[in-house]
């Protein structure tokens, strides 16, 4: 792993002479470091690290994981090579366990690796390549698909986006999820006054959001968590849109930890929550989200991840990365092929294809 | 104003040999540093730089603070004392404007000067010290009683209790108003298990709630805000207490940035959500809380308060110190004459004895 000059135009995840590039969003927003990712060991130190975040983007630098895997193999014939695959992707699955995203891509590359290896090491190579690149530009579809799908949702006028976490282009390969109406809306000369919840314990509001809001130019407001419920009282916002790590098969959705409380908020105040994710983020395994896996992460995120010590020594904390919004709480699930609304599990298996 | 050494118990506010000395919260948790106040500037100073802050201790403090201005003026009469004082009492009174509890105090010391003025600035100063002490022995009984009250509204076995900013010792005199159950408890054998909100953008919860409880032995878990409506999802909450900066005559509660937030929170998951807070933070020439002034802090609280730059340059935010909980939203106000239910505004004033 080393770091590379910057791009003159910035982006977060991309393939480039052989090895795959992404922005170190740890650095962000005051330094803006992109390092190149050279073995699957190095894209596992940085998923699990947060170098790169965000439930698509996960997904996708595990599908270039094995890629980097499959070229740095010495494995003699297809079979072998698969096999090794196998436990790349295995370990791969562990680095973080909620989000459905890590685990679709590294099976969904597992299957194209598999169909390929009676050509040989060579035609693995190749296909996962190829897999890789269609996730990625797949991922960037939807995207701009689901923006359209959620500007058609949004006021003419200059919309006001109450956001938390980060789920735009820093999460994807390009448009984000829940900030895809963004882009898509600035191209077309839309106006929006977006408040971005910094997000503790990790920050991505206030370092990711904000700082790729301001890229774009887009009239940003910095609140913490805990300051939403007043702007969503004063009337402030027209919708409340986030992304999504694992829905479960009924609609409930695992997010990052706050949008449970978020979502409580719109409801009181009679604001729109809407949860923005690609059909791959559904895991139609899990009939409702109880069985979704909540990652716990170290107590020093919390005490001492601003800079300075904030708690006394010895305190207990409890720092889950997610939480679970039931889906009675949620207005829409805006998805690449369409926008489901309650029944959420009935419109969702019909936009899979499963209805 | 100037550093004296640290006592053998902590305290949060005393008059000693002639000067006011409190603890500053500004250096907790990591230092227990004691300033003693020496003049109305050194008080006001230290209301608007958050060295003490909580309602009760803001009006503590600030009726200390016209004891320093009598003894510290050269006024030849009582009336000349009595016009000196006005004058400081309106400039204290401006240092932060939400908690009514420091115009409460200010008024009713200033009474006290006015009917001690015929006597000479003799009569004046001894009338004010002994105003402020009683104002002084009044919060801590008041938050005992509190305490009691609140104490008989909780499980009897171990108690869940999720509580947002201080409203503990460091907030008053003594016992605290949303703490006070657990003070009380803890003399009893009973036994608690706290969740703390840290409470940005200041970190009170996590630098001074979780300073005192963990003073007291108490087992205190500490959470950031957004992961409150978890921890309730989780059924680990009996009961939520919180503090408050002013009550509407309907029972409207502004109280610390957030406290909405877990009012809604509590009432999703049936958690039944308290307020305890002496009587004399009610303002009841207020109908309801629209008209309740709400403080902006400076930006820097959220984007630099923390050790390092949090947030990308230039970046607006919005940082209002307080926010507004409907009465609707409120189970019960414990004040130290007894528990007001709803209708709140009517138990409220026959609490006050103006029913």
């Amino acid at each position: 792993m080393q770091t590379v000059p910057a791009p003159a135009t910035w982006f977060s995840v991309r393939w480039q002479e052989g090895r795959l590039v992404i922005l170190d969003q740890r650095r962000l927003p005051l330094e803006e470091v992109y390092v190149a990712l050279e073995s699957p060991g190095d894209v596992f130190q940085a998923i699990r690290d947060l170098m790169v975040r965000g439930a698509p983007a996960i997904g996708l630098v595990a599908a270039w994981g094995l890629v980097l895997a499959a070229e740095g193999s010495a494995a003699p014939d297809g079979p072998a090579l698969v096999a090794e695959l196998e436990a790349v992707a295995a370990e791969l699955a562990t680095a973080r366990p909620t989000a459905v995203n890590l685990s679709w891509a590294l099976t969904r590359m597992l299957a194209r690796a598999r169909a390929a290896g009676a050509g040989g090491p060579a035609a693995v190579r190749a296909a996962l390549a190829a897999e890789a690149a269609a996730i990625q530009a797949e991922d960037e579809a939807a995207g701009r698909a689901m923006g359209e799908h959620l500007l058609a949702l949004l006021p003419e006028g200059e919309a006001g986006i109450l956001t938390h976490c980060n789920a735009g282009q820093l999460a994807t390969s390009r448009y984000g999820t829940a900030l895809a109406p963004i882009y898509l809306g600035v191209e077309r000369g839309r106006r929006f006054r977006v408040y971005a919840d910094e997000t503790r314990p990790v920050l991505q509001g206030a370092r990711l959001t904000a700082w790729e809001l301001a890229r774009l130019g887009v009239d940003t407001t910095l609140i913490c968590d805990d300051m939403a419920a007043s702007v969503l009282q004063q009337g402030k916002v027209d919708a409340v849109i986030v992304g999504a790590d694992r829905i479960a098969a009924n609609g409930d959705t695992a997010n990052k930890i706050g949008t449970l409380g978020v979502a409580l908020m719109a409801r009181y105040f009679g604001v729109p929550f809407y949860v923005a994710a690609p059909l791959s983020t559904v895991d139609f395994a899990l009939p409702d989200g109880r069985a979704i896996p909540i990652e716990e992460r170290p107590p020093e995120e919390v005490t001492e991840g601003l800079g300075r010590r904030i708690a006394p020594p010895g305190v207990k904390v409890y720092n889950p990365a997610f939480d679970v919004t039931p889906h009675d709480l949620i207005t829409a699930i805006v998805t690449e092929r369409g926008v489901a609304r309650p029944p959420l599990g009935a419109a969702l298996a019909r936009l899979a294809g499963r209805g």
